[in-house]
């Protein structure tokens, strides 16, 4: 037993349909009262019920994807101008990566109200985009210093993409697991979020508007981030991670189609890992219980199906080579990443 | 799912046989350069070859138990007479306390170096006594900065220590599972701790040098400790604290026997936890997994054996039913409390 694990400082409060209350509660313990609110239009009515008792000094509604740092520039300034003490984002991954680029220069703490299962709030990771290129970096200043979840805000989140974003969750779960940093504590945390998500996605899907399944995908995707950030990209995500750059392939369901086929590749040589996952999903191995959650939520199953050309497999095989940790449980060569890469994109059985 | 859950600051380091090395790392994060040595004259040897290559500044070794105030000020005084901007303590609870009473007006950064399975490192809470007052207090900056566990710095304690301070630790966790503030969080940290605890006990008791469990043990202690501190003390802490300032009984044996008749008072009335812990101790029930952890390690049996008196039973009644938690899963009542009592006094099979 060896290891370092970085516990990191922050208050995650589950209230449903409190929202307003909790973000109150955090900004008075914060001895905060200058609040700067981050929201899109998009976002605006709801996140206007969730400060109307706040002392905004601003509001801020310029959320772009990806954080291009023009728009981070504007963030900031509007936040010194305004002498904002603290920053209030109600959104998802971008309106949270806004929040960030302000913490970054500024150290202002966030109160971070989340509207999907990005993650990103329980997070020190932080994202800009210059251009075509995108930066990021960690840093403990842009870890918020409070989540409210509420699953009332979820409600409305359309089946397809909630279960898209769950799995995307779940995909930070199974590779932490063997994530190049993963500690006994990283694999605790990713194993309750595994348990969670398969609890709550299954009822998300059949009713995305039930909060009982909202709140255990909330609280799944928490783990998640929580593991993930901490344990760092594994196989599965520098696949992704190369695919989705290469191909311009959607990012969720990229993670929901080759998931199944990493598992199934490290699952032979990670077999206490394999285990714990497996009873997670409360089945008898790791494979089936995932098949058995994708076929409950009914989710994507061939990487040619969303947009990958069949020469890709054989273009994407060098990033990928380079990319995966040393560390895989089953060492990656080209005979078995291309097999791998083929049955993903046909979307073999497995 | 309604919870607020604070997760504090810290760095957790495992590194057996390199605790100089895993120091060095953690005052060099840290950005100091001033380092003041807390450790009592028995452990000065031990602290010596952990400290050697750092920029030692003062070495302290006043330690006495409970942290007294003077003592506190004392060191406090030294503190500040060195110009030490890190303090770097190595021993058990009353160590670490020391060490946290010198951060709490000072603000200082503590790396610990337990010797024991206490857990003190791991929490935001501190203690002074003033005579015969004991005062306790919750302030973050008494939270050591980092842990460095090397688990050969505990080969050396006699297994009857050992075991009485695990199971110290897995009262934590079991009672931590009902708490008054507990959260899901806590939960997953306190299970992980019983299946450690329930693979690192007895292999300490059988070889207390056996490096592997004494590492479980340490990390059990550990998660013991974070689950405790954030869910409060349950019925059985309690009951111990009653008992143990009473009649002066000794702490670590008092929870011993207490806990298995807290679990068979509570498991009737708490059926998702008691699945957890059963499952944590691999048994089927939480009460026949802690019965034979207990078995496996000789755990003491009666109170009557560690000095209460017979008569103590109904003098603790009272103060007892006062101090249990309102949301105690088996509503506690004169009847069912002194049969308990009566029951972990004589040793009764449950």
């Amino acid at each position: 037993m060896r290891f370092s694990h970085e516990s990191l400082s922050q208050t995650v409060v589950f209230a449903t349909g409190e929202a307003h209350r909790a973000v109150a509660d955090e900004v008075a313990a914060l001895g905060v009262s200058k609040v700067m609110v981050i929201a899109s239009e998009r976002e605006a009515a709801l996140a206007d019920r969730i400060v109307a008792q706040l002392p905004v000094v601003r509001r801020h509604t310029e959320v772009v994807m990806h954080v291009p740092v023009e728009v981070a520039d504007r963030a900031r300034a509007a936040a010194a101008a305004a002498g904002a003490d603290v920053l209030v984002s109600v959104g998802g991954g971008s309106t949270t990566g806004l929040a960030k680029a302000v913490a970054l220069t500024s150290g202002l703490p966030i109160v971070a109200i989340p509207t999907t299962y990005a993650g990103s709030e329980a997070t020190n990771v932080w994202g800009l985009t210059d251009g075509d290129r995108k930066t990021t970096g960690i840093d403990n200043r842009v870890l918020p210093a409070s989540i409210v979840y509420d699953a009332e805000l979820l409600t409305t989140l359309p089946a397809e993409m909630a279960v898209a974003s769950g799995l995307n969750a779940l995909a930070h779960c199974v590779d932490a697991m063997w994530g190049p940093r993963v500690d006994p504590i990283d694999q605790v945390f990713a194993v309750e979020g595994i348990r969670a998500l398969a609890a709550g996605l299954p009822a998300v899907a059949q009713d995305p508007s039930g909060v009982p399944g909202v709140e255990e995908t909330l609280y799944g995707a928490y783990l998640a981030a929580v593991a993930f950030a901490s344990a760092g990209s594994g196989m599965h995500h520098k696949i992704c991670h190369v695919l989705g750059g290469m191909f311009n392939l959607p990012h969720a369901q990229t993670h929901a189609i080759v998931l199944p086929y990493v598992l199934a590749f490290n699952a032979p040589n990670a077999a206490a890992q394999e285990r714990r996952i497996a009873h997670a999903f409360g089945a008898e191995s790791a494979t089936e219980g995932l098949a058995t959650l994708r076929r409950a939520v009914g989710a994507p199953s061939a990487l040619r199906d969303i947009g990958m050309p069949e020469e890709g497999i054989a273009q994407a095989m060098d990033p990928v080579l380079r990319a995966v940790p040393a560390g895989n449980p089953t060492p990656v060569a080209p005979e078995n990443l291309i097999a791998l890469l083929r049955a993903a994109w046909a979307g073999d059985p497995l």
